[in-house]
């Protein structure tokens, strides 16, 4: 097992006992709401965000047991947004992860509440009394990922999403789309990485936002080059969903091998703002690494 | 015109002002989802919990300006409780004040995600920089709102309202239906409020939490009791719904004069708390009595 999956298994276990311990710990009205909320984060996945928020941290010394709430929390984000985008009236999908998407396992209603609950979860998480940050630093992590998930950022992304379905979008609109859409979170998860640091400077932040800018970017390409080169069986959805939605693509914009291209130039970037800090960010270089490497 | 009606109206307009600022202020990606979240804003409504955000200010003295993003955001989050509840897949609704409901005016995907950034935008809110309040303080806000608006509180409300429809639940059952999903929220208004006051004392806010929890089952109590004796036009939605929907209600439990006799009850449960306190409650105390003798 190399350096880069020694911590993404064991960060991997950390959030997903901190989700669990997060859920455990409120008393729900509803035992049913509490148990969709339960079964839409914990169905596994690449838990991507939660890595970078603890990455990030690491690179500054921030013991990954300070950052489990802030883990937990934009998985949350992400969580809710999963349930929602597989309602019917949104991507209309049964299954993810080869489970049955949380409208299935429960119902619809069920599941609209289930986010809905998901994305307030995560502001509490984020602004419970916590010794290991300030008033001032707490707060600045609230603005960070409400800034990223609301009508500027992933929500606005989504809508941008819907409204292209069944038409061709030039290369800028479609770095707009993906820019909210998946990017947004992405830049948050690594910005509240590096808020855990109180005296982080703001070239630092800059910096470590440039890094994140490149990599959400990246995810999204190289997502859309394996829609076309992987196979169902490893993807874990149907390959080939997005041309057959008539989705605007990378590849379809750039061609194949102009769509690798572009994620290794943003690979590059991404090492690019990396080497500027003073700090050692191995883990966030190897990250970027499999970004663009990964075949699921 | 009286004094409530004064200052329900002035707290109105500013509300109304400062959710179009905060709407406006903001870089939406997409235009559709702006409009749809500004349609589910600005259909009217009683605007009863900045009311009482700016109410409950006001007997500390606390400037309404000083107020108005916290009840803008307070509003965000009931507004978007209605956008999801009006869904196909909760109560089906059409119409609410006699207008089209966000998913019939766009549609319900737009509608999901309108309903998904309105609730981002109330932590946005309550988290912007802001010289009226310190970080803690802030922070103690969204902590509150959050508490309020989740799985413990208002979402977890509505999982127990649609787990009870057709079922014949008890006076206990009936209490934490209505605690969550109309009570929390109007608490949660009361407390914000308070908080904006920095030297609240823990009493202060125990005895306007004592005076929030009873007007906040109060006004569901008249709710249910109009639903029997007004009629469709004064209400403003079809007379006689709930019975229609054969939900629980206060009526059906105790009989009309008895839900007379407990909203009564509650009114002076919350006069009580409030002639505890040192302080000039008459706003409250008249915003406490127009909840029991409303007719719509």
């Amino acid at each position: 097992m190399n350096l880069l999956e020694q911590y993404t298994l064991s960060y991997r276990s950390r959030v997903d006992a901190s989700l669990a311990q997060a859920l455990e710990r409120r008393e729900p009205l509803s035992a049913t709401l509490h148990q969709a909320m339960v079964y839409g984060t914990m169905q596994g996945g690449k838990r991507i965000r939660p890595f970078l928020v603890y990455a990030t941290g690491n690179i500054f010394n921030i013991a990954p047991e300070k950052l489990d709430k802030l883990a937990a929390a934009i998985e949350c984000i992400h969580a809710y947004s999963l349930i929602h985008d597989d309602l019917p009236a949104m991507d209309d999908d049964e299954l993810r992860r080869g489970q049955p998407t949380c409208h299935i396992a429960f119902d619809e209603a069920t599941a609209i509440l289930a986010g809905d609950a998901l994305q307030t979860l995560a502001f509490e998480l984020i602004a419970e009394a916590d010794e290991n940050f300030t008033p001032a630093q707490q707060l600045a992590m609230v603005r960070v990922l409400a800034n990223a998930s609301g009508l500027s950022g992933m929500c606005g992304g989504q809508a941008l999403d819907l409204e292209a379905e069944n038409k061709q979008v030039n290369l800028a609109a479609l770095e707009r789309i993906h820019s909210g859409k998946t990017g947004a979170l992405i830049r948050a998860a690594v910005t509240l990485g590096a808020l855990s640091y109180a005296d982080v400077t703001q070239q630092e932040l800059d910096l470590l936002d440039q890094f994140a800018q490149a990599i959400g970017l990246a995810f999204q390409v190289q997502d859309d080059i394996l829609d076309i080169t992987s196979d169902t069986q490893t993807l874990g959805k149907p390959q080939g969903s997005d041309q057959a939605l008539n989705k605007s693509t990378y590849p379809a914009l750039l061609g194949l091998a102009g769509a690798k291209e572009k994620a290794q130039a943003l690979y590059q970037e991404s090492l690019h703002a990396l080497a500027k800090l003073d700090y050692n960010t191995e883990l966030l270089e190897l990250f970027a690494h499999y970004i663009i490497e990964r075949n699921k």
